[in-house]
């Protein structure tokens, strides 16, 4: 069966000689040469060894594509570690899972659903929105007692909070999950999205833990999540993901691809989807000019956004935004007046929500309050995205603009 | 983003009116019209329609869309409903899925990974694989203190036992499911592969149940599940599959759905396949005649095999084999020689492993020893599949002949 292929496109003149060669090796390596076909459960060998060569490649140290399984967006590979690092012989307590706040709304969900005890950790607005160790101590601390700590989860660069963490912030991480055993869960899906490189440049928590040498490079136990649905192709309806083990135990491993196996496979056009995303045209290939055109067009345009909404958004009254340094978001902190406070009360709203839901039936546009996010104490914030058109981006920022200044004078404290 | 669409295909000469018609309908309900974007987490609203249209045209009764939702084949779906089935208030005892025995292992690797309780009820093989009230009574009864049972599994046609169930037995599992208070889990993923359709045809648990009428229609909770890896279709790499819910609760509907929504969405070109699965070219399309070309001849190939496998395994000895009624697989029962189980005792092998391991190893044909399905105590079994060519199909029942005469030979007893 599974006799689906496009047999036709590879005689096609529409595609360059590259990007056929390629097709023909994934198809090659499909059961019987058709992506309508189940690969191995852990994804097809050929691709696991291109996200292998693309690790080492980035990071300059070996990697091997034994330590790298596909999935269906990274979504599904953080909950299948997660599910690993929450199940097995804690006594009667929870598995404890450090999370950022704010934070990407998937840890607390796949907690909840796995009964993991959440330890909530705060990043430093203020600074940037960086990750200090004393917090990290400081959260382990609390959870003294509720739970056994088994994990560790980064977001770099932050979503909703768009910083790349510095090299000395990561080593501060590093240093702290060794200590207390943990095992590092870095969600780096937004590794092509870096709109200062020279300046706050992204490095890999596997290149920081290697470099930091022993004891750390040979304890830490560390997993890396990345995707096909961001970067500069947002394929994120074709589901497309994988993640790298790195000082995983092999029987260990050995349990979380038995796991895996029970899933079947990941989406086959998925992988190859991974397979483009890690192996792009080079540069005596044909396709290789309007692969760098299209990029740098879409990265290039989302740094112009980045910096555009940063600059509207800070010369704004009562608004704060930390830099767009990656990731898609801006997360600006608005000060809402006690007056608009006391109306979101009257009407039974946290205020973050009623500020959102004015602005979009206002404007006609929808940010995400805050509180979705979770956010320090009597802070309140909102999650924009940077993904729309330049056009769009400009139209969004007038209209936030009007409506602020609006809302800060209906609101306005006496 | 999620820029990849093919729009040239759309004016592609070699595709008809008819399929470019439902492609185009497709993208118009995609965001940006592309499937590369992120879709409605529970699937794209007229794929869910276009699955609904179909249950109620094979029923002949109402089917709701908001029932439904679409995921990455089959096994996402029964997974999120097991999880959702075993999590939430049974005090200190773990949940009880009732499963069959034998049994495709997706469900007890899921209760395993799930810490659920495993309760065996086993099908009836001089009976052709009948599912009997009396087990069903009998293996509750044996669990009762170890669980709150919650569910029962039911896979019609079978995996890997390949029978089609009677209406009387599917009657009998809806009071037996009703009285006890479970979750009917239905696995109807094989509903096209039936092979005897006016002697064994086979009837949706939806249909009997509401066919039945009060109480039953009402009252049993069902979860029906759908592929598009199975029947003549076999787009497995795709990850396309459907659940319909009967009778949920809508708050517990609304705490699954909520629990979907943290994986963003099903793969948007399985969900697309869903919808070809479904909605097939209708007798005034120019498509019809080749569709009903291509699933004729699939499914009446299958036919062939499934009859020629059934005839050759029975007509060796120490060999009996349930016709094959559906699905794809043949699971004989082999009685092995006294001899050969000794002989495999002594290199440490189950017997059935290592019948089959000595199979492979002379005619390189793999099948599946019955030990990895369950069976009852001192049978042996193995599975194998019809899906291979005829020509294919004719070699491996001539190599298995030819094999299982000179095991026989070779460990017959004194």
């Amino acid at each position: 069966m599974a006799m689906l292929v496009f047999p036709d496109l590879l005689k096609d003149d529409s595609f360059t000689e590259d990007v056929k060669q390629r097709a023909r090796r994934i198809l090659h390596s499909c059961g019987g040469s058709s992506i309508g076909s189940y690969s191995n459960s852990l994804g097809i060998q050929c691709i696991r060894e291109d996200v292998a060569s693309y690790i080492e490649r980035r990071d300059g140290i070996p990697s091997d594509s034994s330590d790298i399984f596909l999935t269906g967006g990274a979504t599904e590979a953080i909950k299948y570690v997660l599910h690993l690092i929450s199940t097995g012989e804690n006594g009667t307590k929870r598995a404890g899972i450090m999370v950022p706040i704010p934070q990407y709304p998937l840890y607390s969900a796949t907690n909840a659903e796995l009964n993991a005890y959440q330890i909530d950790y705060y990043l430093e607005e203020s600074n940037n929105w960086a990750l200090s160790t004393q917090e990290l101590e400081r959260a382990l601390q609390a959870s003294k007692g509720q739970c056994v700590p088994r994990a560790l989860v980064v977001i770099n660069p932050g979503n909703p909070t768009a910083q790349v963490l510095s090299r000395s912030c990561m080593e501060g991480i590093i240093r702290f999950a060794c200590e207390h055993r943990l095992v590092l869960l870095a969600d780096e899906v937004y590794q092509f999205n870096v709109y200062q490189p020279h300046v706050h440049p992204w490095t890999s928590f596997k290149r920081v833990l290697h470099e930091m040498g022993q004891p750390y490079a040979d304890q830490l136990e560390l997993a890396s999540f990345m995707s096909c649905s961001k970067g500069f192709m947002g394929e994120c309806g074709f589901r497309g993901g994988y993640c790298e083990l790195v000082n995983f135990d092999p029987a260990v491993k050995a349990q979380l691809y038995k796991a895996l196996s029970a899933r079947l496979c990941p989406p086959v056009i998925g992988q190859a989807m991974v397979s483009a995303l890690v192996n792009p045209p080079t540069e005596n290939e044909p396709s290789y000019a309007l692969f760098l055109r299209e990029r740098d067009q879409i990265l290039g345009d989302l740094r112009m956004k980045a910096d555009l909404v940063t600059r509207t958004l800070n010369s704004l009254p009562r608004i704060t935004c930390n830099p767009i340094q990656g990731a898609m978001y801006a997360f600006p902190r608005i000060e809402l007046p006690t007056r608009a406070i006391q109306a979101a009360k009257e009407v039974g709203q946290q205020p973050d929500f009623f500020y959102c839901l004015q602005f979009l039936e206002e404007k006609g546009v929808c940010v995400v309050p805050g509180s979705g996010f979770g956010q320090a104490e009597g802070t309140f914030h909102f999650r924009t995205t940077i993904l729309p058109t330049v056009k769009q981006i400009q139209y969004v920022m007038e209209a936030l603009s009007d409506f602020h200044m609006k809302f800060l004078a209906q609101y306005a404290d006496d």
